[in-house]
């Protein structure tokens, strides 16, 4: 139960830091973070919530990441369910909040039919720089097949372990310095549903891609890892 | 007495670096370090002061942080008033010392009906982007108590507690790459009221919320560490 | 084998990060990451798959890098040639999924007359401040130089080595800070070549200086470290 | 000896990337790194060679630092005079090298009576924002006292010493976050040197405060750490 928790605040903080510096600090003329900025902030979200409560729950705050993480032969596949829905909830919370603070600003509005409605995940006219689908696809899957060889390899028993949270975390930053303009990075699909219920309009008919290819790029790395990567027991 | 010395010298820098990159370096046209630098530099005040005094006094370096860390079972509630103290003394210290740098400047002045003058928090027309009192409460409050889970878990006895300072200063970055918008970024109350006491105006009269809302975030954290997150002896 | 895959996948990902933030992201107006994100890109490929594979292959991603560490007798000269050709293939093969990607934003055209083109590095009317053929040397070289410096010395016997990931990728990103102007920043032919060979024109014939410069930068260093600062066992 | 080539090294690293940093990549429209960028970088010179060659030489790179530690008890009053030769020499020679890059642009000139020219430290005229002589030696006293305070207190043996090169290097990042504007930041004085020499005009006759203030500031700091912080031995 304890894990549920550490999975729902870590995805919650995920989420609510991430889309919120997106949301409230990324387009502030002269001053305001931009995708910098932004990248930043999601890579900090995990950095930070690996050394808190990553010893508890193993700190994946992202399905795709769970997903991996089994086919790496790293988590059990009885606990994929679980985790998935305390990630896919606490993300969900999260940008309940950000939907109450942001409309404390007056003026606040979303419109469904702009790229990056309330740090919501997009290609094609949705792409914040208009990639298309494929493009989109391929960045997806790509950034996430990484994002779990990160993991899994500095995570390995033969790795210098400590390190792990810093690693991921600022891999996510990278991740999201590469790919904002793309389809405003999700490779996590707890991130983009929680945002999509919110910016509804095509984001909700755009959202099976940002499940689709994260989860098969992350399944990919997984085996990857364990067949070309992995050093065995001697 | 060391570790007030040391509460001292580290809340001193906080406010210090914090603060003063944002009076001195964040609003020049083209080369100004914007509202990302601010976030960077509030953390590293306490990630460099961590390892240099948090030997010593813990290093805290804000009220809030002490009042969650006594909810969570960390600190012993006698040393909470001398603690408290070194932190609003080393603030209001530093916010003297950043005044007195800022005046070697012409044209130097204070306008306390804009926000963000001499770096204090606000809200309302006192916001940076104009959040209401309400988007700033809730901003306030659920980001120091994520500042806590962060600082609870990272220091955990199970946790990987060396990098614990890495994991709180870049926490404090990600906090202010969320909220400088809102509220000018408290989460601190020594921090606000080193600032407000300078600003003076309005000011004054809206120091409470950087009381009340940090610390009862900081509180709840600390109870919600204990019995929804920490693993127990075995 | 499973070294030559650690190379390929780091270059790949060196390549693909920090090329692909440079093409996707920097020249955004106003949420552009500029060069200061594309610096921080290519560190944290590096960083990143120091700590993932690094315990492998020992993580060169650059052919420079593989001759000054066998310069500096930490490196099998048999393993150079393999290691090499996994580092450029690797590269090549993230400049072609870049190419995929960016081919799906309408408009999309490489103009091997102007510098930066894909990304690609170059000297004189290719370089992006318009540097000369020698400063674009003494810069390549010198940096080189102090990047294997850094490499040897933080993979020392002596040193602090768990680090060695944080400031080796670090020191990629302060190279990229430096001269990005000056050349768009090589420092690894593997990276040069997977981009000339797209951005064609110029470009092919200016591809000899960003292998003749690293490498004699990083067998320098190679020797220098041996012979002026390793500390001698006792 | 290998500990003065090991200064040599770190200091004129310090000075390439610092203000080379500054000089090459500071002010270019829209994709220039800014004071942010060049503040990373001046820190990331110190985190980088402290890993590096910080287990041959203590790494110092800075005469202030040299001083600061005698005064704490750390260093031999005997190893002041080559240490700092050293350093300045480092420093005077990567200038020299700068310059021959910075020359291989058209239209390179240093112009002696604007600020931040060649990246040399002033106050008054030459201050980037026009501080007065107060308040630049009231800041850099400050500031370089406290860059001592992280360091003894960072590297002291009750601290969580491995992390030091991070915490120091990321205290200079901080340092000219909040200091570019004022005095273009200094706190060491070799650094200072090296480009006052060759920005020439009236950086010369300022250069007194960039040596008195730091090691003022130094000194102070190392009575304070061994006074009012350091946990006796029991």
């Amino acid at each position: 139960m304890k894990k549920l928790f550490a999975e729902f605040f870590g995805t919650f903080w995920l989420v609510f830091g991430g889309c919120g510096s997106a949301l409230f600090a990324a387009g502030i003329p002269n001053l305001g973070i931009g995708f910098a900025g932004v990248a930043l902030a999601f890579g900090l979200t995990v950095l930070t919530m690996a050394y808190a409560v990553g010893h508890i729950s193993g700190g994946h705050f992202n399905p795709a990441v769970s997903f991996g993480l089994w086919a790496g032969g790293r988590f059990s596949g009885k606990e994929l369910v679980p985790y998935i829905l305390s990630q896919v909830v606490g993300g969900i919370a999260a940008a309940g909040v950000l939907y109450l603070i942001a409309s404390g600003k007056e003026g606040f509005a979303i419109d469904p039919t702009k790229a990056g409605a309330f740090a919501a995940n997009g290609f094609g006219t949705l792409s914040p720089e208009g990639y298309s689908l494929e493009a989109a696809f391929i960045a997806e899957f790509l950034l996430t097949f990484f994002f779990l060889i990160i993991i899994l390899g500095a995570t390995d028993r033969f790795a210098n372990g400590k390190f792990a949270g810093v690693a991921i975390g600022l891999g996510l930053t990278l991740i999201h310095l590469i790919s904002i303009p793309i389809t405003n990075t999700s490779v996590n699909p707890a991130r983009s549903t929680s945002q999509a219920l919110f910016a509804g309009g095509e984001y909700i008919p755009q959202l099976w891609l940002f499940w689709a290819a994260p989860i098969l790029g992350a399944l990919l790395a997984g085996f990857a890892y364990k067949f070309l990567l992995q050093k065995n027991d001697e």
